[in-house]
């Protein structure tokens, strides 16, 4: 682990340029990235549309990308950053995954995890919300905008 | 679509094959299968140890090679067969799918989606549950048998 500190600030905005990918691809403007020790061992955007795939959300993938890195299924010692409430399925399978901890951006009143009773995350995931939420919901704002203009 | 008719228990003993061959791989024994037009258009099985991915799912791999087979992202005309209640990730990916119908065999009091409010599914999907549960209870139970006298 190296002794610089990144803020959570400097990792969302790793996840926010992953964000724009997916904008600039036409997908929904979702991006996410897993850290472990200090490290980015993920990167991942929505990509529902693309590989016609529903399960495509960049969550699933970061958490795929990053047990795959580290050779090991669960999370434990992983941080998500991730720019928007994650969904029910994103919740579920971070919830399988026993991921340490979650920071995500913008909240998400309609489709987020945290309408749902019981608790869809793991109980010992420690989660922190709003980070950048301004610029995480902005990106989302401006691309339905362009869609119901087109 | 062909004329022949075939009952939940003829697909339900496909889904039970996948089931089976996630048993003789040391995988929790779960099967599922999709079907589209009486035709089976998605044959899987839990692959999460295998594939060191929480997501392995059997529904969540059923659900993207439908998608991929049809060339759609929307499952709604298709049938999905699985052994035991959906956990609430495939829950909320069969939701995000629109799948038409789930027809499932043993109930999963610990980890089924129904124990969530509201409910994970889409409110348009029709369900059927218990179809052979004996059956696709016993080889989990025979399972995890094995497993503790390792």
């Amino acid at each position: 682990m190296s002794d610089i500190f990144f803020s959570d600030e400097y990792f969302m905005k790793e996840a926010l340029k992953e964000a724009r990918k997916a904008f600039d691809a036409d997908e929904i403007p979702v991006g996410a990235i897993i850290v472990s020790g200090n490290k980015i061992i993920a990167k991942a955007h929505n990509l529902a549309e693309t590989l016609n795939d529903v399960t495509a959300h960049a969550e699933m993938q970061a958490i795929t990308a990053a047990a795959e890195y580290l050779g090991a299924k669960y999370l434990n010692e992983c941080t998500l950053y991730v720019t928007l409430e994650p969904c029910m399925m994103c919740a579920g399978a971070l919830n399988w995954s026993q991921i340490g901890k979650i920071v995500y951006g913008a909240h998400d009143e309609k489709r987020g995890y945290n309408k749902y009773k019981p608790q869809l995350l793991h109980p010992k995931t420690e989660i922190v919300s709003g980070i950048m939420a301004q610029e995480c919901a902005s990106i989302l704002k401006d691309f339905f905008a362009r869609k119901r203009n087109k």
